[in-house]
């Protein structure tokens, strides 16, 4: 099942399940797949907003491949290494990534979401599949130069529009060995696999609730694979989870979007 | 005036005015304290609450007084040292702070705090105070083993209960030379004014705003002085701005709350 984050006519945002027809039925509770309120529209007749509630987090978890902490010349960490994404960072579906007048150096990172299903605190790794709601997609935009200057990953992974995510949250999505991809105007930037996951999804949800109580709608963007680079103003970038969904966004500079 | 935000048997929490007989005048919204909606109630039959909406952000600001650098071995750094915390971390006034199980030295941090008033972006300097709605005070709550292990303050400045905030906003504050303090089980353990602080409150409005779009009742936690030092089970911790309130929250272990 596909959950969306919709509006018609800058109504206010809500959730609704996209059915095969192209219909979007609205949920009274993101947390119960069930609870459709009667409700429907043309899915061409709504906008895609990024799924996630007003009230959620991001969750980030840096170098959590291999190969891409060792592109960066970082160590792989010995626990998860953890960051937080403002909720003024989401960017919707085909909106702009702004890129901000204080960076010299933006670059996207192409990301399996988790999404969470409810209210939990310390899961254990075996109930972690209890706790997930269903899978989507982000952008981790990073200014790599401010990440690196600030040593807090605070600006250089927080500012406005550094968080492209959905286009939806897929609830029959199976994570294991989903091809996660980049492409910049077409070109094949980024290219792995979820097998290469440094610390795996259930070792995530479970300690990152050790340390946060999670409630349904919180996102946990579990790392990304080689391949990252520049973007530049024009430029259109697309990141990917195969079998999954597809993000597109184009690059703006600060004052012309 | 003070805003507070407060629930009564349960209700779902919102904003109001606190008036001098003790009365909370529910408000409809938060950036316009006339927007009274004629409802109140005494002010001892509500529950306060950490004054913030569920959809707003916590903002921290690192070694932000130098005397509390130097007291932990750090440089006073160069530009403002930024760190969020989740609204999954909030206290309301008197709740206990928990201590997770994964530290072994947690620490309160007397803080003054900066409320904002308007959805912003690029603030200059000179019109910050047009961006302030307020101010209110934070215990920002470190686990300092963790914070220094995990090198990005996420989990040891952002687990649950890691923020004490309130007791209300007050708008007619003058920050200038507030006297900070700490005390624990009634000894006095912080004790600076903002005199002190490195980076004064309109440079940090301006350089947030730089990287994030805040909107009304986002907080902005402006460091603490020195004097830090550990909490233990069974203990009270009392931070107070002079002139503006004070929180007073006892200190449980996990499992224990």
């Amino acid at each position: 099942m596909r959950i969306v984050r919709f509006s018609v006519d800058g109504s206010p945002a809500r959730f609704g399940v996209l059915d095969e027809h192209d219909r979007i039925h609205a949920l009274d509770r993101l947390d119960d797949p069930g609870s459709t309120t009667g409700e429907s529209v043309a899915a061409d007749a709504a906008t895609l907003h990024a799924p996630i509630p007003p009230t959620g987090k991001i969750i980030g978890v840096g170098r959590n491949y291999a190969a891409h902490a060792a592109e960066l010349g970082n160590e792989v960490p010995d626990r998860p290494l953890l960051f937080f994404k403002p909720l003024s960072a989401l960017v919707d579906p085909g909106r702009p990534i702004v890129l901000p007048a204080f960076s010299d150096n933006v670059q996207y990172e192409a990301e399996l979401v988790v999404v969470i299903g409810r209210t939990c605190k310390n899961v254990a790794e075996g109930d972690a599949a209890s706790a997930i709601l269903g899978y989507t997609v982000a952008n981790d935009v990073t200014a790599r130069d401010i990440q690196k200057a600030d040593v807090q990953f605070t600006r250089g992974k927080g500012f406005d529009t550094s968080c492209p995510l959905g286009p939806w949250i897929e609830t029959d999505f199976d994570p294991r060995g989903a091809r996660v991809r980049a492409h910049v105007d077409g070109e094949l930037r980024q290219d792995g696999t979820t097998d290469q996951l440094v610390f795996g999804i259930p070792h995530l949800v479970s300690y990152i609730s050790a340390a946060f109580t999670l409630h349904a709608g919180d996102v946990i963007l579990t790392g990304t694979p080689p391949g990252v680079g520049p973007l530049f103003e024009g430029q259109s970038v697309t990141v990917a989870v195969e079998g999954l969904g597809e993000l597109t966004n184009p690059v703006v500079a600060e004052g012309t979007g």
